[in-house]
């Protein structure tokens, strides 16, 4: 089973689209990153400073270690000064289904 | 953009191994269904009665369309004993990244 995470990133006043430009170029960057099955950015117009992030990675400290990887970490200051504060939804682990590599 | 949904099915007390089975069922009877990208079945044992399930379809109207479908219709009858609750988290622009076609 692999680990999931489901988080709301909220973002500066009006950053929002910034921001999500941001985070899929992480996205871009995790592409070599096998650990990494899915990294999802997801918007609703309902909440127009919101951003949720859907994650699947081959377990917990796969996901803790790409946390150092430099390219991530570089992406994670540049987002920094738009986000106002991110929340961890809900952890899973992820049983299977389609789309998953497993 | 895809549309994304994010839900909760709350199984019969003891039942969610035996749900997520037939969830399973219905993510592999998915496989065919191009409009269909991401149907991932997800537990945390902290509430060991619940089932999150994210999907991600072409559209909307790809995911109502696929409600008509007859093995999935069949599957849903099938696991409908087993459920108490169903609940709607979220729905999303999807916006992109890794793991999805586009």
């Amino acid at each position: 089973m692999s680990f999931g995470i489901f988080g709301k990133i909220s973002a500066v006043e009006g950053k929002r689209d910034q921001l999500s430009e941001i985070l899929l170029t992480a996205a871009k960057a995790l592409q070599s990153m096998k650990e990494c099955e899915i990294y999802m950015v997801n918007i609703n117009d309902e909440e127009p400073n919101s951003i949720w992030v859907t994650e699947v990675w081959k377990d917990e400290e796969a996901h803790k270690a790409s946390l150092s990887n430099e390219e991530v970490r570089n992406l994670i200051m540049k987002g920094r000064s738009l986000i106002t504060g991110m929340e961890r939804l809900n952890t899973f682990e992820v049983l299977g289904g389609k789309g998953l590599t497993k």
